[in-house]
């Protein structure tokens, strides 16, 4: 019997994780998360891996382990679960963001929610599946170890060393340690800061630095962080007890996720000091603090809307302490700038990571992922969640500490890891992948439309069309121009006047027998203005035209 | 009399730097750059600043003095000189480096290009100008000092305070120092990083990198930087020649740039080292060093071309060395890392800012803008060159050094500052902003263009078109639909013939004497289809309806 290690995401890019582990006629799958799509990947809403191998062999799947409530790690479960009604296993935070989520999907009452605690043990198949505590930036995260007839795996999930965490749950260091005790024989390991030196800070770090806000800050203060970092919250909630302010919970997702978290026991948030919104106009500035979602600067979000003075409720006034408790998510450097720039034109003196130690990183660095992998001890490495540089970087420390090359396995999404005792071998990649979701539907935008896309989008678009007598061949409505995107059509009238004329000039060039064959008239069309466009203004707008039959 | 200082760019954004100070009847201007679109516009390839005011004012302008040849220092000159035909100061490896960008744009006949030297004095009109030696991230870099009417002006261009500059040549601390003695009224200085603390290292820590690259290399060194960084590019150079390789230059402004910059002495590169492309085969890898562009992951640049294994004559080979020398600008981060990841998976070791000391920046941190502010001693403090947030930080360590806050003042592009002895007073605005360059043609894309862009790019367009009877109103042709950019038309033939169907239905409904209201039509058309996609799809193209009266 042997074992398959079948990345379907995560292994090549940050987020999108989804692992499959194979043996026999049982299938596991660990997490199910989204991505956030890519520039070029123009109108598409959210990125899901491509989980057709899954769907072949559904009969097969035992369930999925989830092993924490981030957005890339669960963000893809209800597009899955739509399709195979599979268990689902995780810790009770991360089951109850799940069923936020899964009740917008209408699948809350259909799926089978399995709540597990950290060195519970379930069986799955031929997989014996125990959780093991990590601390990451998110509470109630696991690990796994998965004992199969090959051998033992340990899979990380996310993961840091925080050694004084907010909630005293310390990462499992003796689970893991007795793993490397009894022989692992593969370790997948969290790669997203390989690239960092050293030790990430604790959470705590961040606890003292929202302390100093609080000792100066003379009006309101604004924490903006994500929703589902529940110890920032409680942290921010701390410092609000301590120097008398009373908090207001802001944004959707912020309010749902405290919520969960609150009826949980994750959180503590004395009913005394939680307001709501509307009672912030009887208590004084300097006695509030609100805790707020947007701190990725997304255009909709209520700090955005603060930002440019259109929020319904909060307006931003000179004097307020605005605080940006997150990291800059790669791709929106530009949005969460722009943010902070009105936040100082309105007044407000803002705090963010360029500036101060208001944040700290999740994933462990470089020291903390060699101190994971001399604790498991695994004949094989298999570095995971990260780019392919991230991965690389992560392998590297692998070798540093005398793990064989031969034995670390830079794998990527779809890629097929057999072991089989003490032998590993790379096989034939499965049909893996991206695929887009895009308001309601999933996987309809594919290359040739985003390709339309982004050339719409950089020169527009122009149409023309024209009413051809059949019999004749004789021009008898148009040429006619509509365009978008391509220039103000009231200031461009000449420009527009040009096109027609010299559309009118080709089609009366053309014979009479040349007419009839639309194909060929439209792509003379197409080219003509084509090359009037590139000589006259260097652009290339996409350019239909429509000749109708009269 | 008195004086105005009025920023056209640069003042609220980093780029599009541009300063008109004017007095009486006389106006400078004080660099002319562009800056790079930003995300959301479409299609646009270069921004360029508004400068109307100038136009306007065009018989009072008596010069251009440009700081130094970078493109947010230079790039919208040729756009300006096409209108007003002023003459130009700049130091010669500048006026080297305009030279180039003139002759593309066939304006190097007509423009009067002066070379001066630092600390030469011109006269022009009430404006007494002197230029002042600064160290930055490009050679021939200066301030400047105004002496004008009513007191002295200091403008620093770019820089930092590189205490060991590859060429020897120091900022001119004594000039300075001198304005400072003798009574400055306003210093306007370079605000790019005053959120660092610290110093910012001397150019020469990179060459021990670079030394240090060359030590270990097997192969091949790929380096890609800034085309106009010829201290790196010496740097780079020197280590070649210590090493014993070749070095090849490749990229079309690398080799222009490195060409103008020898022929006017600012770049040693022995003939015997300087090989070309195609030399390269007879020598042995281990013996060569490539210099490139592309260090911005510019999709089709020469080094994106190596990543992806479409470069025409340099494959990346198992064991080259890639090394990104250069900082990654904002905007740019995506790019990068995908041309890092793909050059590691061809199998070069890559480094990169990230992960080792290869780039140091080129302007000062919060010490050395401390430094310059204690030099000058001015009355009056104008942070410039910056995003609002960058302006803001500088100005705080201006109040932080004594300087009184009511004297410090924060503009932004079309602000008026008017200094009258020792009054300074903002005055009403002028016309100022960004404008759009798209292929050749500069200003046709405005507000309403780029949202059609946005809206086309995110969910494509859908045009209908119907042929209807004049007389009866009777639909004789289509409904038919085009689409591009939001399905797969093979893949969605059901959803196209629903459309036309809820089309050919709401036609059917309307009252013959309404089905002569084309507006109307067209409008009921775009509402119904809209209406079943939102529903259907949760999406929102463009809808065209095309109505052809028969």
């Amino acid at each position: 019997m042997s074992l398959s290690i079948i990345p379907l995401g995560g292994l090549g890019e940050i987020g999108l994780n989804m692992m499959l582990f194979e043996c026999g006629d049982d299938i596991i799958a660990v997490d199910a998360g989204l991505m956030f799509p890519e520039e070029e990947m123009l109108g598409v809403d959210i990125v899901i891996p491509d989980f057709t191998y899954l769907k072949e062999k559904r009969d097969n799947v035992r369930g999925i382990i989830i092993t924490h409530g981030h957005e890339d790690h669960i963000g893809a479960l209800p597009y899955i679960l739509k399709e195979i009604n599979i268990p689902v296993y995780a810790t009770p935070l991360t089951i109850g963001l799940i069923k936020g989520k899964l009740r917008e999907h209408k699948l809350d009452e259909t799926t089978e929610l399995i709540p597990v605690k950290p060195r519970q043990i379930i069986d799955l198949g031929c997989f014996n599946v125990e959780f093991i505590r990590v601390t990451h930036s998110i509470v109630d995260g696991v690990g796994i170890g998965i004992t199969t007839p090959v051998g033992r795996i340990v899979h990380t999930g996310d993961f840091k060393l925080d050694q004084t965490p907010v909630d005293g749950e310390l990462l499992d260091f003796h689970k893991f340690s007795e793993y490397g005790d009894k022989g692992t024989l593969a370790l997948l390991s969290d790669s997203t800061n390989s690239e960092r030196e050293g030790y990430t800070l604790s959470e705590r770090e961040v606890g003292k630095a929202i302390e100093n806000v609080f000792k100066t800050a003379k009006k309101r203060i604004i924490v903006a962080t994500f929703a589902s970092n529940i110890h920032r919250i409680q942290q921010v909630i701390d410092a609000a007890v301590k120097f008398d302010r009373k908090v207001v919970l802001n944004g959707k997702s912020m309010i749902n996720n405290a919520q969960v978290a609150l009826d949980l026991g994750y959180l503590k948030l004395p009913p005394k000091t939680w307001i709501k919104l509307d009672e912030m106009k009887n208590i004084p500035d300097e006695k509030i603090v609100i805790i707020t979602t947007g701190s990725q600067g997304e255009p909709m979000s209520s700090l955005a809307r603060m930002a440019v003075n259109e929020h319904k409720d909060i307006q931003i006034e000179e004097g307020d302490t605005v605080v940006l408790s997150s990291r800059v998510i790669p791709g929106n450097e530009k949005a969460i700038s722009r943010i902070i720039n009105h936040l100082f034109r309105r007044g407000a003196n803002v705090i963010y990571e360029d500036v101060s130690d208001i944040h700290v990183s999740g994933h462990a660095s470089q020291e903390e992922q060699k101190l994971m992998m001399c604790l498991v001890r695994p004949k094989f490495f298999i570095p995971i969640h990260g780019e392919y540089r991230h991965l690389i970087y992560h392998a590297r420390l692998a070798e540093m500490l005398g793990i064989n090359k031969d034995n670390i396995f830079i794998l990527e999404d779809g890629d097929v890891l057999e072991l089989n005792g003490d032998v590993a071998v790379k096989k034939e990649k499965i049909q893996a992948g991206r695929v887009f979701v895009d308001g309601k539907v999933i996987g309809d935008v594919g290359n040739i439309v985003l390709r339309d896309r982004m050339r719409l989008g950089s020169d527009g678009i122009i149409i023309v069309f024209i009413g051809i007598e059949k019999m004749t061949g004789k021009v008898v409505t148009g040429p006619d121009i509509v365009t978008r995107g391509f220039v103000l059509e009231e200031e461009s009238q000449e420009l527009i006047e040009e096109m027609k004329k010299v559309v009118l000039d080709l089609l009366g060039q053309l014979e009479q027998e040349l007419m009839s064959d639309w194909v060929l008239v439209k792509t003379k069309v197409r080219n003509t203005l084509k090359k009037l466009l590139i000589k006259k203004m260097d652009r290339k707008p996409m350019i239909i035209p429509i000749i109708i039959e009269l």
